[in-house]
């Protein structure tokens, strides 16, 4: 079990350092970091309020017993009957912040729109922020049982990949290869988190969904998929053909790979953001693929799948030790297939360490 | 297919009548419902916005190609690399918006924090409201295709809580019980919406998670649940015990059963929501046992498992025809065992139909 109390200790520091008053975190993962509390998230307020000597929840009544066996903070209640604007005035009045004009807030920037306009209704011309400087930053930097839990789960999903491409034969859809993957997490404890299965000119929409389109010999396959296990989710993306290679495929794949061990290579402590996506674009641009580039280079991954650092070609937030992210370039030809790799990385000291065992190879199947 | 350029006409009806300039949607049901766009749902601002004479997306890029099959609407797009702003403004001076001050802008209540405080921050004084008066107002009063819906997946719904019940020996768990109804929602093409299946002392938490808690004899069981099915859900709350009645149990149930009955006769157009909680909440207060009903009577449910119209003590929101609504009246008594029974009600011109057709019996097993 995580030390919360260190958590907060950490988070104070930050606040101070970033001249943050409050810091109000939603039922989200920022909470579940936080202070391991996950409460039923619906319509009705719930946040998470910490100052430099207070930190307490505002709480459904209806919700309280559950969350209560999860942290020993004061909740400050409030009943449907009641509603929630006399509580959040309590829990502020004991914070000492009801009057304090021009607070700095940091909102957690996946929080309901509802509820962070009500925390910022009720004080007095306030500043708002998010995160970035404070609960996000603490929780880019993974510590030695996070590290532990995403290796884990990154070698599962090594196996998960090789099980979707084992399944290709004429005829599947997109959709089979999704079920023989959730059903190989399941089988391992795990739940699928995302599967994507993109056949043929499909692969093209880097978000695309599964259908039930059928493979063909010819297709490009691409695999995108991430299990959760333990709180901890991965990530990772792989290709492969069916039958024979498309057109191009193998050229674009030599391309892809190179611009993958690019950005690793330049992944280290103290670089920006943006010096990891221009070593992958670089690679992409100069083969002549730029424009089919659509994407920023990667993410950071956590409780989270898409949490900090982002690794785009505008970022110039500073990489620090103990940040996973992925890093994963991709090429789309429309109408014909698209192409990514998908790596995620953990930064040491001395540079990248990869998480996954798997090699980049295109899995040649049929 | 609903007819999306009726429902944009409405909506600016609404608008007109509310006085609302701008209304703003995240990634949301509130989307679907207005456009039958579902756009992938991450960190990246994507909304739908709308205003007298405009309705165009902000819609990143990578995400442009698989949206653009479901809505012929402009779409602002933007890339990773040039970020969001862009964007935004470009469609705010489109809209003729970008200078005007003061205007009234309806956000979707579910946005992330930073999508609506990126749009406000885009305009000059904006009063901020929600979609209480416009969208969710619409989304309330439901058509006879979704009343179609909402009733066939409620009948679908009474057989998942046979199932459940029947399913219940010694040593089963409440997690098992669960597995019972996500297997035969996915076996009728319905999804597991929630699973609240509650033994013993654990039934006095309204939002239990199932546990591995097991069934003894002397247990009251509550099962609470809900599924999807052709984009809209059910929700049904049904009681039983297992070998003999806990002390008290048959008691509770004629109360709430009592309460659940008042509600209905009350439910019709032209009373206000705090009508009908007053009825449920009167036969319970009356019977002594008023501190124990911890929660409001009900929630609108449409593609939302909790959505308007709210049956609270304190809403004087009035009901219209066509507002589909649940009447859940509890009382839980901590260590014992907590009792719920819920309907789901339709709103016709005379009064409320219930959607379930299984009676409220306590189910009587082993």
């Amino acid at each position: 079990m995580a030390d919360y109390n260190a958590r907060l200790t950490a988070l104070r520091a930050r606040m101070k350092a970033s001249g943050t008053d409050l810091v109000a975190v939603g039922p989200s993962s920022h909470m579940l970091w936080l202070s391991g509390v996950s409460p039923h998230g619906d319509e009705r307020p719930v946040m998470q309020i910490v100052s430099a000597d207070h930190a307490a929840f505002l709480m459904p009544k209806l919700n309280a017993d559950a969350a209560r066996k999860d942290t020993d903070l004061p909740f400050y209640a409030w009943s449907d009957d009641e509603g929630p604007v006399k509580a959040l005035d309590d829990l502020l009045v004991a914070f000492g912040v009801k009057q304090k004009a021009g607070l700095k807030v940091a909102l957690d920037e996946t929080m309901r729109a509802d509820f962070a306009l009500f925390l910022l209704g009720a004080l007095d011309q306030p500043r708002h922020a998010f995160t970035g400087e404070t609960v996000a930053a603490l929780r880019a930097r993974k510590d030695a049982d996070e590290y532990r839990l995403l290796k884990a789960n990154a070698l599962l999903n090594d196996e998960a990949a090789k099980a979707a491409f084992a399944s290709l034969e004429e005829g599947v859809t997109e959709l089979d290869v999704a079920e023989v993957v959730k059903n190989f997490y399941r089988a391992r404890g795990a739940a699928a988190e995302f599967t994507i299965v993109g056949f043929g000119e499909n692969g093209a929409f880097p978000h695309h969904h599964c259908s039930t389109r059928k493979l063909k010999r010819g297709d490009a396959v691409l695999v995108d998929i991430g299990g959760r296990s333990q709180g901890y989710p991965s990530d990772m993306t792989r290709m492969g053909y069916f039958g024979s290679a498309p057109e191009g495929l193998e050229e674009v794949h030599g391309i892809v790979d190179r611009a993958v061990k690019a950005a690793i290579a330049a992944a280290r402590p103290g670089v920006t953001a943006r010096t990891v996506d221009a070593a992958a674009r670089d690679v992409i641009t100069a083969a002549g693929y730029g424009e089919f580039f659509l994407h920023r280079t990667g993410h950071g991954l956590g409780i989270d799948i898409h949490e900090g650092p982002y690794i785009t070609a505008t970022s110039d937030v500073v990489l620090e030790e103990g940040n996973v992210f992925s890093i994963e370039p991709g090429i789309y030809l429309k109408g014909r297939f698209g192409l990514r790799l998908e790596e995620v990385v953990i930064l040491k000291a001395d540079g990248a360490e990869v998480l996954s065992d798997l090699p980049r190879d295109l899995f040649r199947m049929g």
